[in-house]
């Protein structure tokens, strides 16, 4: 995946990079979505290619062309290939060093099509362009302080946002690009302590598996690691956790519209001697917009009003500038609606602080509305998560006869602490929040998840709306 | 002049930074050439502009308004300011802090016009655009290895190309901007060490005079300082002793006209175990194009070829992209010269070595043709830099009947070390190089040098060609 994404386009053609963890089904609503021409995929979803391209044959769609990669270490061929399967070692083998560099005719052709991982329900392809790719690949290496030839170990997919653009990013410091075929703690700690791995970059769920990884499966790191995340706001309390084992994080934000990182929470030295809660609060903050981009404001969805920056106010989060999406492929309609009032809606409710940091409070549509107050379901979250027996947790509304809404939780302890009741959770928040915060209703119970991580709160409010009203 | 590299492209005016040396006569060339409408002047050249506005007022020019800069730490106003001179602060303090940012019609249109320093006759002005100089900052800063908020020396001059665009990228970096109102080693080793200084750039001049400083004016180095040079080749003899002292070297080459640095030597691991001298050798070649920079190539200036990759074949250095000038102000004719063939002619001699590396052998216009054999000076001067003795040289053609040309070199002796011959130095020179490019004649005299540093053969040349012939 990392030579297409140098190999398409130098061929004129546009990289649409699908999830791994896709059924057949949908890749095959993808394909035909995409009207993609050739499928490059690897040994290991062979046999998920060649069932999404059986369903689009049945459908009156053309079938794209397959080229198989194989991997001498972990893989070997298919007993026989049919006819109208490459081999993608020996095409290449096959093709000439003479080949000739289709420039894009110009800077604003698409480079990508990147599909929205579904925290909502129907994909969406958003359209990259050259020239916004090349933008935001060098503010990411700028706002992760990459110098010359950094060692970067992938874990975060390729197939997210085009790596959040550091697969060209990497390229252009020079770097060195380190993939795992599996990410757990133990092959992240190695692969670190082998490579002297010096960036990597995660969604929070994995800095979460790292800070509650067995002793046994760690390793000392080498040196300083510089860990970019984002995806979701990342709890105080990882960040803690993930500094004091000599990680050092820089918190970014975005989406797969603003082709990743679109904000980072850049340190301040004034904040060097905070107590280490109040350095972690802050640095989960999404903080000002990067190099790349023109600008990002909090602004009320209705009236496009800029909020005040009083760290109080909700609106939602916009962007403007170079290094957000041309639009939606072939679905005029959802780019009107997404640009509307020309900025593009992030669908994200956050504050302004004095200093304009932003601060993501939820989701727009997470927002739970109890008895007419807002309620940010993060703020709930991170209370829970600082509860040394909580390993996992997410909070939505549940339909309320009285309050209209109220916090239900659901919840996921660490091994070895089940004993921990409901009763003690609601407790544990009630002593830290506004009381109508504070969840009425806790569930143990595993989170559903996409597969880069994101906790898919419309599952979760599904089953928080068939428990019925407490009142 | 820091604070105007913001102002001024705000108000949606063009910057024109002056060289602080130049005489009120060619200020005044340069004001009516521009079409200057204020002028921004610290106090000490306060006269400077008065003379050179009188001498615009001679012609038929309208004057440019003036606003004095003052000084309240090193300077005084003058006794009473006349009617049509405005004071910086209180012009500032007089006016609106809402006030509208006039943002360009077109990212192409120009940001500021630098005019060439003159090491030939008449300065040309040098047109940079937005687009130009955003990604000739970013590029600079990348190549600078500037992670977040570094701390920036000034030592190069900002009207030098803005600054080799660092103005706006220290900015961009959130950094610290350190100004010397006289560069000298004392106060550059002072300042490293009061402000834990971690960048600066410098033409090779600087470099030379701190690693020939006294050492009671050195202070030990709190940290690695990263020094970006170019400029001129710089010897590396002089790149040993910096790095020795504790300095690391990014060396990188570009004009005027490239809106600074276009190239750099960016250093490959596999060369750290190499000797020290074979180390300062290559670290002294003007390498690769930065990230900003769509393409540098050496080639024949007649033909248009390029050069095979034999670091033999000579050829002229060109460029082209987005941080090549836009062109030259009110000259058509020199513009269209200079993009001959579609390239930007730099005037640099230069062979690729096998990996595409690009080293500087000469100007186009110095290389010395002697028996109907080239003759780079610099690898003349390199030899001569060699030498203890020898403080600075500088090598040109001198006429002679039979062999066309034969090499010339005026030279500047350390102090103490006046006792070596012109014998000794050709000498010196003969056991080291081919007979043919050894030096036929020494002169010892001081070198003129533009403001930047950077000494002007032009003027030697002509002393050499007074000389007459040898043969």
């Amino acid at each position: 995946m990392y030579e297409l994404h140098f190999a398409v386009p130098m061929a004129g053609a546009v990289l649409c990079t699908l999830n791994s963890r896709h059924d057949s089904s949908m890749v095959s609503v993808l394909l035909r979505h995409s009207e993609a021409k050739i499928i490059f995929v690897d040994h290991q979803l062979f046999e998920v290619a060649c069932e999404a391209i059986q369903l689009l044959e049945q459908g009156d769609s053309e079938p794209p062309k397959l080229v198989l990669i194989l991997d001498s270490e972990h893989g070997s061929s298919p007993a026989s290939l049919s006819s109208n399967v490459y081999e993608y070692e020996s095409l290449i083998a096959s093709g000439s060093c003479e080949f000739e560099v289709r420039r894009p005719k110009s800077e604003w052709d698409p480079i990508s099509i990147n599909y929205t991982s579904g925290t909502t329900s129907m994909p969406k392809g958003v359209v990259y362009s050259h020239r916004g790719a090349y933008l935001n690949s060098l503010a990411t290496v700028l706002l992760g302080g990459m110098g010359s030839m950094p060692v970067y170990l992938w874990t975060c997919p390729m197939f997210h946002c085009n790596g959040w653009c550091l697969t060209w990013g990497i390229a252009a410091q020079g770097g060195t690009n380190i993939c795992l075929r599996k990410v757990s703690p133990k092959a992240i700690f190695e692969t670190i302590a082998l490579h002297n791995a010096t960036h990597m970059a995660a969604a929070p769920t994995v800095l979460n598996m790292i800070v509650n990884s067995p002793v046994s499966d760690r390793r000392l790191l080498p040196n300083k690691v510089d860990v970019l995340t984002g995806g979701s706001p990342p709890p105080p309390q990882v960040l803690a956790e993930m500094e004091e084992m000599g990680f050092r994080i820089c918190h970014l934000y975005g989406l797969t519209e603003t082709y990743g990182p679109g904000t980072y929470c850049t340190w301040k030295p004034m904040w060097d001697d905070l107590p280490s809660d109040e350095k972690s609060r802050i640095r989960a903050r999404q903080g000002v917009h990067h190099v790349g981009l023109q600008e990002v404001d909090v602004r009320d969805p209705e009236t496009m009003a800029s909020v005040p920056t009083d760290g109080k106010t909700m609106g939602e989060i916009m962007f403007r500038g170079n290094t957000v999406m041309s639009g939606y492929f072939k679905n005029q309609k959802a780019t009107e609606e997404a640009f509307k009032g020309g900025w593009f809606h992030s669908g994200d409710a956050a504050v302004k602080h004095p200093d304009h940091y932003i601060e993501v409070k939820d989701r727009l549509k997470d927002v739970i509305i109890s008895g007419g107050e807002n309620i940010s379901t993060v703020e709930v979250e991170t209370v829970l998560f600082s509860h040394p027996s909580v390993l996992e947790a997410a909070v939505v509304a549940r339909p309320d006869d009285h309050w209209g809404e109220t916090p239900c939780a659901f919840v996921v302890l660490k091994e070895g602490c089940n004993t921990v009741t409901a009763q003690q959770l609601i407790d544990y928040c009630r002593d830290r929040l506004p009381h109508y915060m504070a969840p009425r209703s806790i569930v143990f119970q595993d989170l559903p998840k996409t597969s880069t991580g994101k906790v898919q709160k419309f599952i979760l409010r599904e089953r928080a709306k068939a428990m019925g009203s407490l009142s």
